[in-house]
């Protein structure tokens, strides 16, 4: 049953859906008029409530999907299809911990704080005071604040007191300018991953990202088209999502002379074989 | 630091690497010779072992990717891109529960696995003998079998006890066939998700799907498009995976007469409006 | 020089563009003021002129692309993603002889009589009399007109008179009732497309042409993904078309006993090697 | 019928076809054994002969699309999909005159030929030895040579005699070293299309196009998704080409001063308009 204090998905008979948050004493409003509180309060998940129009709505238990779609946001909140590939490819799960920045409305830091569970950590950076506030709100309401350490401050000076994360995600502007204090904050082996709007910056960070000590570097996009669920005239949607952004995906090692000459030696046999070849068809001729 | 009955991610300097489950006294082979379980036992993560003929490789903990990617497979396994996709709308985290039918070769089971974590449970169907041995196998050398009920049956009488779980997962021939069941299995409310190869199959599961009780329905394809890493010559990979399945999502809902009123009442209107236009436009004329 | 009864574009500076039939004593009106008509007859393309208010507006003469673009519709008009592909996959070049039906609002047929030039034809069919008057208004207003036979009727009977056609397109609701009548219509050999929105159409169109006598049957979509044109902030858009019409493709042959002969043997031989690797597996069990 | 000189499609009932070159006293061989040039030029289109294994082959009068598919090449040719859309964008149609640099394998400069007949002319530039003799022997063999000026230099100095031309096309690494030189070679107005593996390559032309006096600028990509043709199984092909190239349009106008003002007089009144908000905003508060 749904709970004081938590999210509650309401969904009408046309198709459409809200996010609530249940406070005491507060009934929901709808279009199609009030909700009690109480009568919310006493219906179980998947059972059918009426507004005082007499409209039956149906009281849901939201899934991190719901909570991300339905989140109030300032900034373009991130998308659930960059956020279950980011969390997949990050091996985020149970018990991890992980270290992002830039917050901006939460949409990932509810994510991660849903997926790594009681047993796991999300500390988070957002510099701008408005959105730490929004984050901070967002995470309340959705009942998703208890593993999550949420700092008011820039990345400038690193990642504070964070050490040893399993996985780390930067959302801002210039990643590049704080790879440096990527080591500090992860453990060795860490997976990586950064989201981009524009080619030119996936171009920068990449020039930062080989200069190490960072391996198994990956750039790709998401895309989902959906398509109109009508089963004899079934077809794509007219639109789409185009665009949301470049993820960079890429994993934190330590440096090791060894390993670089292992690494480089591959491309020196590479040439000295491509050399061979140019002259061998030389001789051809 | 790895263990016996673990797996581990051994990652080479030419950008190759290989998971291996580690086994009591089974040294590891590898194109580059031999690296011995006593020495992997005792390396931290993130560090680095060298083979008999002197290569260093890298120990690495694997994510879910890692897993999901280098698993043994007899069918094609499904693909990271609808495993994140798919967890992430069916509201997959610790502690939930769901059923999965067929399991196949167990890529979407381990990932199901690992995020429901030690208080969650995933039931997963089989029919075919092979596979639920391969499954079963692969689940254990992953390390992510405790949370998992494995049956060797196929659902052609239902989903046997499993009662209100959180969500379900189809991934056969024909789901619409056993559509009928879903309503003892899950709760209601609980989120539906079916994998399929063909337009066609979409097309029959929806006409399944529209006799109810099923809301919330939404037809979606998952595309990955990777760039290759290289800061002043970025661009696109010349090929992608085009096609791997449609994935259907859909709700679970109880039967409601007054809730079917009010969502055809929406039709009845619509069509009561057409057909005062197409009157009023022949009196135009 | 721009003439009575031609199209031109008229580029404003801030980025739009009209395209506007000249009309003899009819001076063109815009949004910055007017344009004497006998002004632009004596403008230079490429030039500048000045509406009333004092804006300067740039005269160009119009592509096809800018004709598609910018032409009268009342149904969906075809992208020219869509049209120029075709075209290129039917072979459209001077001198062709093209059947279409139905000519909808005359995308397609422009495009064929700018691409077939003074000495090849369009035969077009359309059933509805409001779009056939489009149609022919909309060539007439493009200069396009004179090598395009547009005939007021359905194709239930066949495509009348046209013999011999280089190739044929199909832009109807239900293309399959139609291939019988194609053998009179075109020469062996001859490309054919069809235009359909919905995957079901595909499969009733394909159901039809496995009949014969067509080959080289090839399905396909055509995408275009557009950029922002920002030097140091490259990025796609954020949405894009993302469905007009899966395109089928198919060549007309003429029937013949010894070619399916040799067709079917390779299916033949492939189940006899099939049934060999059957009998085989089960022999080493 | 087929005739010495031309280039003709032998399709074979598996479904392969080929494209040969007609040339006097010179038998083609097949996989399948030998079709005789006498035979070949007494069959019609849309016939079948017999290869001396007895195997039927199908006479076909090739498109545009076969014959750039089929052509002989040294660098990547261009992609069907590519020439269709840019000859659509620009503009190109019987009578059409275009420049063209570099040649390339000559993909586009034969599609280029076909589609301004033989009252059109093409110019094309091509610095490397060995593919203007290519392009020279690939055009010859297609038929298509007879409206194409092919010269072997590069655009250093830029496109020579040419004047007024109706498009251009630039397929190079730099084309924003070229820019200047456009002017000179086409018409106000015309139409530019510039074809570029890499964003980086992008982002410079864009920085290039800028300084003017280009308009119109856009930056699109093409795709073509393949789906199998099988009506009962419809699905896409499990791979497609995921890039060839980023196509850049433009349009060229001579400079006026008077345009660029109204042109930036928008951005002016834009920062005026933003400037006044904000501070109307501020007053709310």
């Amino acid at each position: 049953m749904p709970t004081i204090g938590e999210v509650v998905i309401l969904s009408m008979p046309r198709g459409k859906s809200l996010l609530r948050y249940i406070e005491e004493n507060k009934d929901i409003h709808t279009q199609d008029g009030v909700i009690k509180v109480e009568d919310l309060c006493n219906a179980s998940y998947g059972s059918e409530l009426e507004t005082t129009t007499g409209v039956p709505y149906r009281v849901q238990r939201p899934t991190i999907y719901d909570i991300v779609k339905g989140v109030k946001r300032q900034t373009q909140v991130m998308y659930p299809k960059d956020i279950s590939y980011i969390c997949m490819r990050l091996g985020i799960g149970p018990g991890k911990v992980i270290v992002e920045a830039g917050s901006g409305s939460g949409g990932l830091t509810m994510a991660l704080s849903w997926f790594v569970g009681s047993e796991g950590h999300v500390h988070t950076f957002e510099a701008r005071e408005e959105f730490f506030k929004l984050v901070k709100s967002n995470l309340d309401k959705a009942g998703l604040g208890h593993n999550v350490s949420l700092y008011n401050k820039n990345i400038e000076v690193g990642f504070g007191e964070v050490k040893n994360a399993d996985a780390l995600f930067l959302d801002v502007r210039t990643p590049w300018e704080y790879l440096q204090f990527i080591p500090e904050a992860v453990a060795p082996g860490a997976m990586l991953a950064f989201l981009l709007p524009t080619a030119n910056q996936v171009s920068s960070l990449l020039l930062g990202l080989e200069k190490g000590p960072f391996e198994d570097i990956d750039v790709c996009e998401v895309l989902i088209r959906h398509w109109k669920p009508i089963a004899d005239r079934l077809r794509p949607d007219d639109r789409m999502i185009a665009h949301t952004g470049f993820i960079v995906f890429a994993r934190y090692q330590k440096k090791s002379d060894k390993w670089d000459s292992y690494k480089s030696l591959g491309t020196r046999e590479r040439k000295q074989e491509e050399a061979r070849k140019a002259r061998s068809q030389n001789i051809d001729k």
